[in-house]
């Protein structure tokens, strides 16, 4: 029995199609969908490929794009999201969050946008300028990628989406998004769009794993992330490479913990079963810290410990990988699959809008009447 | 034979329905529709009944654009616009124009929509500031008003106008369609969307015809429009009100032509055949003005003049009105089919257009083996 559409769970997350999908995200977001889709609790999981959000700022390489929506997919597929219980959907066959995108600009302002904090720090790290001046070096600001926090409260509308799991970084979005629910619930009085609840991260690792130079958040750009597709060669190499701690020179020097990466991803990954099955020396984590902490405990044992907790994870995410690899065919399928479903989804919300808005002319001739009364009047 | 998309010729016009057309309307662009719909020079005809932008600075008024929406197909009907050469179609209707709204929204930039006067100019009259304070008496700007010129742009380009006929205030919107074309065409290196040009008025009354008021611009909320569904007594009164000359006091007086509404409206309206018929007394309007401005001839009788020649224009309209008013149903179908075939004609440019962005994955099944080459490289 289906519930009512005010009382169905519905999850709403996705990614931008713009790179492979890195430990940052595993750790940050994708493990947790897992978990989400898994408990039950949900009615509904969209999960969206978000390539038109990419194009904002990657217009001029649709090619980018196109390639990633594989890598990405593979990516879902191979940590455990299962077509079955997740709508994996692409974005820009999904035509009714133009339509809403369209619709909700009437209800912000440029002022609203303009003070985003997210889109402003965003801005900033991809060079675009909202000075009106021409003379600088920033390039001018994408009308697009300005008002992308109104597309977003489309995806997140038009599936009606009870529950946004989101970084902190994306917090004014979903502000953004329930102000546009309840300006358009109130100017068009009908309770149609739900303001969505955000899930926040619970833990430091999941708010922000940095990357193995232990500079900043992983990042393609920086080149410092471990992706989920990296063989085992690579990943072995990435941590062989990691940024541990410059004043721990010889085994016996006492060495930090704070601000040594091997030991931050050992408090993201590993479990006190761990130290059983590869370093029987330690009981849990706890122990290993206080030796390295007081001297006597090299990098080089903590690296291939940390090699061995990381293969158990990611292991069996490559072999899924290569398993789907092998039917690309298939993985068009769900996609296909995933991206009628929210085409139907979102339909039925548009149809919703429209009614509401009053700008559904064409869908029964009853604004015959309405118009005879009017003219006769 | 069809021609080629390249030769064909297609016309794209159309108005925002918030309020009955007037005369204004009639001599700077409906009457002129018609001699090209008469022509026979084009291939296809559209007629936007532009009801989304009417929201862009209407969205919480929904019912006026839907009054509006029969009031402006009636005063098409009724002047001579032919729904089997011209398509009368409604905007919210046409899916298409929200996506290309969406995708050329990242062809422009923040920047280049600021500098748009005509839209400095329409700011100005709504009260929408894009000021950044929040302190101020002006309603911030609506992101929606703010984007309109690029929905202009999905509009004309979405039928592939090769011609807009539009007012001079236009021309920068014309401009900025023109300018998306281009950077779409290279951007996606392929020709697909069309450069529009632009068809001005031709004479001073076609760009301007004042209101009875002789202040400005006919438009309704300064209450000085006749407008084309006005009854003969309203058009009476309105005519013995219009300003004349003010210095024109007594019959004997010379009067002043420049500025005399009487006389601008007769420059508009009137042939040599009136005088033979309504006004014998005078040849042609030269020879009525040169006695009204020697003095002797009075405003009654000049408007006396005016009105007959306004009802010879204005029954014949009123008439035509009156028939379709009686059939509202056989309205609703003429813009319902109009609309599907607009929604026919844009659905396949913005088919081409996501076909030239690379975005058409769910089109056919072909980017199943980019896939699987971009996986094995």
């Amino acid at each position: 029995m289906l519930a009512k559409d005010s009382e169905k769970k519905i999850i709403l997350t996705g990614d931008r199609p713009t790179g492979k999908l890195h430990l940052g995200h595993y750790v940050g977001s994708l493990q947790r969908r897992v978990e989400l889709q898994n408990s039950g609790a949900f009615d509904q999981i969209y999960i969206l490929i978000a390539d038109d959000q990419a194009l904002t700022d990657n217009w001029d390489n649709p090619q980018k794009i196109r390639d990633n929506i594989i890598e990405v997919t593979l990516d879902y597929l191979s940590i455990g999201i299962d077509p079955d219980k997740s709508n994996i959907c692409v974005q820009s066959g999904i035509p009714a969050l133009h339509a809403l995108t369209f619709y909700y600009m009437n209800l912000v302002t440029t002022q609203r946008l303009s003070r985003n904090p997210t889109v402003k720090a965003e801005m900033g790290m991809r060079g675009f300028s909202s000075a009106e001046g021409e003379n600088d070096n920033a390039q001018g600001l994408p009308v697009g990628f300005f008002t992308y926090p109104v597309s977003q409260a489309a995806d997140i509308t038009a599936f009606k989406a009870t529950m946004v799991p989101v970084g902190e970084d994306q917090e004014p979005m979903i502000e953004q998004t329930r102000e546009i629910v309840r300006r358009f619930n109130q100017t068009y009085q009908r309770d149609v769009l739900v303001e969505p609840d955000i899930l926040l991260p619970e833990t430091e690792a999941q708010r922000r794993l940095p990357g193995i130079d232990g500079k900043a958040k992983m990042s393609k750009s920086l080149g410092n992330c471990i992706y989920l597709s990296d063989d085992a060669g690579t990943v072995k190499k990435k941590i062989m490479s990691m940024y541990t701690d410059p004043e721990h020179v010889n085994i016996e020097d006492p060495g930090h913990i704070e601000g040594n990466m091997v030991f931050t991803y050992l408090d993201a990954f590993c479990h006190d079963d761990h130290f059983a099955e590869y370093l029987p020396d330690y009981k849990n984590l706890q122990e290993m810290k206080d030796h390295y902490a007081r001297g006597g405990l090299g990098d080089v044992k903590c690296k291939k410990f940390l090699i061995k907790v990381m293969e158990e994870r990611l292991a069996p995410i490559r072999a899924e990988r290569a398993r789907w690899e092998a039917d690309i065919p298939a993985v068009y399928d769900i996609l296909a699959r995933g991206t009628a479903n929210a085409v139907a989804c979102t339909n039925e919300t548009l149809a919703q809008v429209r009614d509401a808005m009053r700008i559904n002319y064409f869908d029964d001739r009853s604004i015959i009447q309405d118009w005879e009364k009017w003219i006769r009047q």
